[in-house]
């Protein structure tokens, strides 16, 4: 992970969008649905894949691009949306893990415990 | 913006998973799905609510809450995504603005310019 | 609504992909992937849009083509899922609308009524 | 496939929203973001299961009630947002097909063809 800074980031892109007279459009709904459309892209790239295919996606140069420019995508709209309504994505990331490592606690024996899908 | 850390959050849902034996299900392919699944989770609260509704949400503190609670899924995801690919988010974002700065130029004019969904 | 029978347009699918040897990619989940995909591939066109300009989508012959031509890709993959699985989406839908009309009577008053997220 | 007709539940389902004033809230829109919800829920099913895992979900009683269910509300979304805009998703449909036809001949040998995911 490199050093970049993620509030540097958010202003980036905030600046961005300003100076390109869309922030109109930028409301929180409209940066949701966008967000949601480009977490879909990214899913596009994995939809007749077997799991094992999944896992080797970055050993293909134009397929690792292509899976790293949806990720940017993702990262790009949730920035904004949480930049819009004044969420601090971080603190909130921090805070879930707090009340994950208290709903689901860690099991004794060795295992592999039931996934959760409401987790 | 807090002054946590993008890495150490990714490190601790790592470390998360592991404990609990959860890493055979976290496939490239399955963390794909699960992010879409938890934007479709956040975009639901915005269903229904016109623009200007939805840039109230935070003044309810119950909803206010459940849009923080879905954007720590969204962004934990996307960083458990990250971390079995090897993706370095931060830096695909900043290589991202480099490239929109390039094709979509500061426009000269005061009009609101168009909206491009292939952003 | 034209004449065509759904019956009939499930099965040209099924044979569609019976001669193409596309079945192995066919599993319940990568169909429904792909069902979730495409629903956004018809969101992203929305995703900027006024609710007034949602309502015009159709003037343009362009975007009413994009429209008509995602609402197919929607209902293929439904159709296809619904066939792997053995499900009878009409029968389904019946049902629910059924389950519904009791769960939400309708108003005697003349006031729109709230809409409940969890229809 | 039982014998029902899909336009009838086209009009039981416009019936329903006008009785209860939903029209309103029935935009395009607002509609498209509701199928891509409720497209996302019928995926939270499968979102952990293998592939072989996810061809058995009908097997238990509750889960086939849930893939149903959700079956229903993606089928009941995609006939209103037709509705709304005038769309026959089952004329799309057919001529979605023929277009594919053409443009995937079926392959003279036996082995699997690559799978495309712009389908």
């Amino acid at each position: 992970m490199t050093d970049l800074n993620i509030a540097q980031l958010q202003r980036r892109l905030a600046d961005f969008a300003a100076s390109r007279h869309w922030e109109p459009y930028h409301t929180p709904k409209n940066l949701c649905v966008a967000l949601s459309v480009e977490a879909s892209e990214l899913l596009e790239i994995f939809q007749w894949l077997t799991p094992e295919q999944s896992a080797r996606v970055m050993e293909d140069e134009d397929t690792a691009f292509r899976v790293t420019d949806e990720v940017a995508d993702v990262l790009a709209y949730l920035l904004q949306f949480c930049e819009v309504l004044g969420v601090d994505a971080l603190a909130a990331l921090s805070a879930k893990i707090d009340r994950n490592e208290a709903r689901f606690p860690v099991p004794d024996g060795v295992e592999p415990s039931g996934r959760h899908s409401s987790e």
